[in-house]
């Protein structure tokens, strides 16, 4: 689920420097980050974990004196199902709390019984309670230069092979799991370190979303397909209204105009806020165009592209294309119907977000435009400008091709058919970050698992009975797979 | 070859906190060094390689404003074979001068012609010209911190991709080639960077020589057993010359005379640097025992440990242990029959070796000890007390673990099983590192390439006309596999 947060922050910086430019939109995400924080308080009782918390190394790649500095990082462990020897589930968490990842991954705790495992769920250093400096000091590259995904990985190497000796169980097959830049964690870690993990499940993990590898336009012409196969008109109505909306710039009273037509709770300081916020609904809820009622980042309800597009298709003859947007955007923030007025501006994230922009302005370039094609306004990707706009923000240049240096992705069918083993990389159509992920099998063990009515991790939310099929059987050969790792490791052992 | 400043250092930090236990040694390191620098002059203008140097950043991972200095990283080239598209070889330096290594590793260029290959010989950071701060600058942790194999690995990641991309030849298939340290890290760099080498010759790369996955005696046991195979009555010998040595601490005048005994030009301060010189001189005849006459690090006739041992067989009746012993060992400094007297004191390292002190205090600890079996005399390792030293040494200490779980060794049978491929590791038995390094094939194409009868990295060597049969049939094994790596590759890419 985290990715969510990497299209809010990408699009925010990329959007930046070209400010000026009127047909880029500028985000200033927060408002679901606010609901999540709740969302997590809510959950926090219910989830069956037991807090731990690791002395973890500051930098486990250079040995200066500052490097040998700890700090905690929190772990969840529930350990109901599990018997030393027995196998370990460990989702590499990412950007957020832990007990976030957790409370969307029941997944885990569904198959626990089945495999008799011990589940782990840790911390990404930076999120959450993982800090290493006090919040105040994670402004300044001198802190946040600790925080990157190779750091991370190792962090999780080193908790995991303590965790096991301090169990007594040195022996115990250790499976990865991860969701989104999670799920990217989790394939890199099979890829690193094999000898720690006998295998991975990826899901909805963007590793190819680097360099050229897709195209750049990829993200948003999938946002757009989602609304497409829902309906032509649906997807004309929106692409329409972005013009209707922009009008508004340049109109005597406009911005207060628009501040009606969207139910602003006050009135906006500009256009752009309206624009961020139309944006976020629909890149989310194709995200999230889950096949049950969910509560994701918000409350929807099933297949919630398909009920926008219904909102569109059966406005009023005569209704505007941007209040028809409207409609069908207020369906992602008001589907519970409890808000009296949007907020569209001032919803600033209290989560710990900026831990991701960091990320995004160093080493986690992705870069995006959107084509001609797509239901959005046209807009480019220039390394330079958003190269400027990082050093501006943070004192530092982007590494941008570091990524495709440090884990490859590049030829990864011709380089992974000949290296390496035991990953499912799962996806499911409908989300937006499929298109950066592993679609096809690469190795007899190194496989692909796609959906066409998946969206974001689908795979890894409870099972609920309203589950359609496909998905049900996505999670019968997620398991199938993983059992056959366990059983060829367990072979290998008795072997020996 | 590198890999004997392991030794050196290794006993000499080992040996430092036990100080005050007569039966251990303790090493000034230096003499070898000083003659290699001598034959890096002799050797430079006969290399057949073109000097470049590379802007290379400071710190891969992690992205303070310091981390993005950068320092020259040079690299030698050799283009005379190659054509753009084809093959590159690449020697991933070790501890040292990279002249050093590509002077005795002329098995790359014996091949080149053969496969049409590029060849490149990177030098490792903190070592040779490669030097991030300058030379007086290196004393301290906070600039020695950026001296580990992982920043050396990234290193060379990042070097080859830019490379590739200036030669516009970035579909040319990469094979790495290192011995000793530099074996270590070639077999280390095909498993994290797969996307980049498509294989690894790792000719004596005692990956396995960390925490308990092989016996710590197992080092000098080696050492030991070809002394005994050459000659029980010589392993003997040597055996009890630590005893008659050891008593001439406690002999009034004893310094002096064995300063005589032992041809010192300037009588010596303590008997330990009679004990050094004798101990280094075995260590390093064992692991440059090889079939011909060679001048690695000192000039040596073919198979000199059988050499020293028919010294030591043939000694007039009567003779002392020790005095056998020393001539012996005298074989080793002066098979040239240039020296009068022997500096058994002062010939400090001046080849910036203090780099590998540093690593093998952070991340490189290696366990030795000798056992009771052993032709030295018994002495232990204890974490505590190297570690005690390290951190007086440098302000730090090491992280005894680390090389473990970021790289894996434990199990490696199993895990590299399932995972990875294309790596060679070749050893000759004579190379008591050999016992630190993987001895059987792991999988069809993770293999093991044994001589009973090769020395420390023999494969390396330029071919000569007195080459026995197994070692020329040795490279043609490695050229063998080679070409089916190279083979395959490009047929995976005729194919998409």
């Amino acid at each position: 689920m985290a990715l969510s947060s990497f299209i809010l922050w990408l699009l925010f910086l990329a959007a930046a420097p070209l400010a000026v430019v009127e047909s880029i939109p500028i985000y200033v995400p927060g408002s679901y980050k606010s609901s999540l924080k709740k969302d997590v308080k809510n959950a926090k009782p219910k989830l069956p974990y037991i807090t731990q918390y690791f002395p973890q190394i500051l930098d486990h790649f250079t040995f200066q004196p500052t490097s040998y500095k700890t700090f905690y990082q929190k772990y969840l462990i529930n350990s109901q199902h599990w018997h030393k020897g027995g196998p370990i589930f460990v989702y590499t968490g990412n950007e957020g709390d832990i007990e976030w990842f957790a409370s969307n991954t029941g997944f885990m705790l569904d198959i626990a019984p089945k495999f008799q495992a011990l589940l782990v769920f840790i911390e990404h250093r930076f999120y959450g309670e993982s800090l290493p400096f006090p919040e105040e000091k994670l402004k300044s590259a001198k802190t946040l230069g600790y925080l990157s995904s190779q750091q991370a990985l190792a962090d999780y190497a080193t908790l995991i092979t303590s965790l096991k000796k301090n169990l007594s169980s040195e022996a115990s097959p250790v499976v990865v799991f991860g969701g989104s830049y999670g799920g990217m964690l989790a394939a890199w870690f099979r890829l690193k370190y094999p000898h720690i993990a006998i295998g991975a499940l990826a899901s909805s993990a963007p590793i190819l979303q680097f360099d050229d590898i897709v195209p750049w336009s990829s993200f948003y012409d999938a946002v757009s397909q989602d609304f497409k196969e829902a309906s032509l008109n649906c997807h004309e109505v929106i692409k329409g209204a972005w013009t209707e909306l922009d009008g508004f710039a340049n109109k005597k009273g406009g911005v207060a105009e628009l501040s009606k037509i969207f139910r602003a709770c006050k009135e906006i300081s500009s256009i752009y806020s309206a624009r961020d916020w139309l944006w976020s609904a629909f890149v989310y809820t194709a995200m999230v165009n889950y096949p049950t009622e969910a509560n994701f980042m918000k409350p929807l309800p099933a297949y919630p592209v398909e009920e926008m597009c219904k909102i569109i298709d059966k406005s009023p003859r005569g209704a505007t294309k941007l209040s028809r947007a409207f409609a069908a955007a207020s369906l992602y923030y008001n589907y519970s119907k409890t808000e009296k007025c949007f907020k569209l501006e001032g919803d600033e994230d209290d989560h710990g977000l900026q831990g991701w922009n960091w990320q995004a302005c160093t080493e986690m370039v992705m870069p995006m435009t959107c084509s001609n094609e797509s239901m959005f306004p046209p807009f480019p990707f220039s390394y330079k400008e958003f190269a400027d706009d990082c050093k501006k923000q943070f004192g530092v240049r982007p590494r941008e091709h570091w990524i495709t240096t440090e884990f490859g992705g590049k030829r990864i069918k011709q380089v992974l058919k000949r290296f390496g083993s035991n990953i499912i990389f799962s996806n499911g159509m409908q989300d937006p970050w499929s298109r950066g992920s592993v679609l096809n099998n690469i190795s007899s063990s190194i496989v692909a698992l796609v959906t066409e009515k998946g969206a974001h991790h689908v795979d890894f939310r409870s099972a609920t009975k309203k589950d359609p099929h496909w998905l049900v059987e996505q999670r019968r050969q997620e398991m199938e797979i993983i059992k056959g790792w366990l059983h060829e490791y367990f072979m290998d052992n008795s072997q020996d």
